[in-house]
């Protein structure tokens, strides 16, 4: 059983990021991202007011810049050449000083510097120079995507985890659908499920398991009765009331990789409508699903989508894309989008989610997470999708 | 009880944003953080690859800008003046091609535009120009900061909201104290907690109460044992034993707003250095408490806290400063910090949280939530605080 990403990943990692780098005539790179700091180096950790950095040097090392709070767990945890630290933000001296220090000592100066952003980013209360105030360089290239892209193909280990994810996700859904009833807050029974599939989870994988993100939790966002026809509503703590749509949402983060589970379930009963919606969201899916295959480009999915919608009249009824990229983020390009003309590959793993909305009646939607292969599909999630299955 | 911010007071807050935007010889303005978002529209969302934005014209007017899949949500949740949304992102026409539009009728062109990220930025897979790439404009001039510090000073109502959100963080503390107990993994401990404090959250403030972010809930965050040396560790599936040191962690999100309440704790029993380290924050904590003083700077706090560490000799167990502002988000600007000299206020709400870390041995740092009144301070969070009481 699989429950983290080997040392040696993270250094093939690094490996292919610096030919990246090189590729691009950079000499050096600095990198703000976290979850792109978290991919190269294993370091997980929660972006506050103090500034987290990585900067490869033109020998390659990495080193790592953090806090001098976080100094021992990054020691500890992250597979880098050097950890450096600040006593603290801002400081008397700031901290980005320190940064330029670390820059400046391991010969930034002069060179061509790649970066993500040109500085730290937080909401919480950061303020500070980019690193084009720090150092002289000889210039400053963009280097935005290039991490983002070594994600798009997931590694044996990555599908492991995610597979992992989408049984723990499973387990709470099934809770969900168990303790779904009318007259109950959404919360209860959400916050019951995830709990229950959490204490599973746990139980089964010991204390191995590194969540670096949510525990199992199974949700429903608010999509609830009419409410469901507002595709990314966020928790209302609706009471669910009988012949309620709901459109759920399952998962669970293993060592930091995510999964996407969504149903459309019924409290006791359903009309036609709602059943008439249900069947051109289910047959939808099943377009998308027979859409994916690896060489095509990732809008030719959503092309067979809307043209299905298109045939059916129910073009109106569409809220979004059929689905995105997902690993170490809930939601990771590219996108099945009109507009994504990105090339599908085996070993990208994805969600397949067309959705249906009937202001009034409720919002339809199945996600499943889908492993691209050389074929056509694999998948990872494994709930039941039809009707029958899914009242609650 | 209060339970959401009044549509008056965001109107308000528009008015202070717009005397800001108008102070700074800004014609119009376009926002695109989340938190700044919420707090002049109430409009709560989560960031993804479809960029959000908010833009104010020259005739005082909030225009919200979403995709299609959040219009609904938006004209039903947001006070704003109009809401104006795209297809989807990328979408064949890029999602800020809609934006451009949005801004040229609004007669943003030729304008002093103020705006607080030249771009929209999420790292789920978003690209796009920035708004200078959008339009052509008299000058683009930074309101960084701006709406930041419009959050500094909390009204009565986000006050009340902040005291809601002590009372379930009290509870779910509470309830974690009891099931903390040697032999037991700390997600299986914080999960019970969180799930049972949040249950009776639910049924006293009932449906009327929106949480905009987390429910009730109490964490360790892998502060067990050494481990908990690490003063910001994340959650690591530890197993509790007798002796441990433990720091916790516990609030909840009423209607967006947050507290924190943190509590060093001992599993069963604690040797004599452990009390000696636990006797040395405590002290610290009431030394910060005291020097908390409307007028002064908020580094004078800091200044008090390192001096009583430096006559203990215990400057090198500390890690980082004595806290910081809390509302919207968890950790706001201004900080307890060396190197912050903004003034403390009355209305201000602040954590106040000095640490001491003893490799090997564990974290020492209690957190209390407090209002800086005309005259000092009154404590939010109202969990014990003495030794005597932590013992698990």
């Amino acid at each position: 059983m699989l429950l983290e990403i080997p040392k040696s990943e993270f250094k093939e990692r690094q490996q292919k990021f610096i030919e990246k780098v090189e590729g691009r005539s950079c000499d050096v790179a600095v990198i703000f991202a976290v979850a792109d700091i978290f991919y190269l180096t294993g370091f997980h950790f929660h972006p506050t007011e103090r500034p987290i950095g990585l900067a490869v040097d033109s020998n390659h090392q990495f080193h790592l810049f953090v806090p001098q709070l976080e100094h021992e767990h990054a020691e500890e945890y992250s597979v880098v050449d050097h950890v450096h630290s600040y006593p603290e933000y801002p400081g008397i001296k700031h901290s980005m000083e320190y940064f330029k220090e670390v820059l400046i000592d391991n010969g930034f100066e002069g060179k061509t510097v790649g970066y993500d952003s040109i500085g730290y980013g937080s909401s919480m209360g950061y303020e500070g120079p980019s690193i084009d105030q720090l150092i002289t360089a000889k210039s400053f290239q963009s280097l935005r995507g290039v991490i983002e892209e070594l994600r798009f193909v997931k590694s044996r280990n990555e599908i492991e985890l995610i597979k992992e994810s989408c049984r723990w996700g499973n387990l709470a859904h099934r809770l969900l659908q168990k303790y779904t009833k009318a007259g109950v807050s959404e919360i209860e029974i959400t916050t019951k499920a995830s709990n229950e599939a959490t204490l599973a989870m746990i139980e089964t994988l010991g204390p191995e398991y590194k969540p670096h993100g949510g525990t199992a939790h199974a949700i429903f966002r608010g999509q609830i009765g009419p409410e469901s026809a507002f595709p990314h509503a966020v928790t209302q703590n609706i009471i669910l009331s009988k012949g309620d749509t709901l459109v759920t949402g399952a998962g669970a983060s293993v060592f930091g990789y995510n999964s996407e589970l969504e149903r459309v379930m019924f409290v006791e009963e359903f009309s036609p409508e709602q059943e008439k919606h249900f069947d051109y969201m289910y047959r939808a899916q099943e377009v998308a699903f027979k859409a994916i295959q690896p060489g095509k480009p990732f809008s030719f999915v959503e092309e067979q989508v809307q043209e299905f919608f298109k045939q059916e009249g129910i073009t109106e009824l569409t809220r979004h894309h059929t689905g995105h990229n997902i690993g170490i983020l809930g939601h990771e390009a590219p996108f099945f989008d009109l507009g994504d003309h990105r090339e599908m590959k085996p070993g990208m793993v994805v969600t397949v989610e067309p959705g249906v909305y009937v202001p009034g009646l409720g919002g339809f939607r199945h996600s499943d997470t889908v492993l691209i292969t050389k074929n056509g599909i694999e998948m990872l999630t494994y709930y039941p999708r039809d009707l029958n299955s899914l009242i609650c």
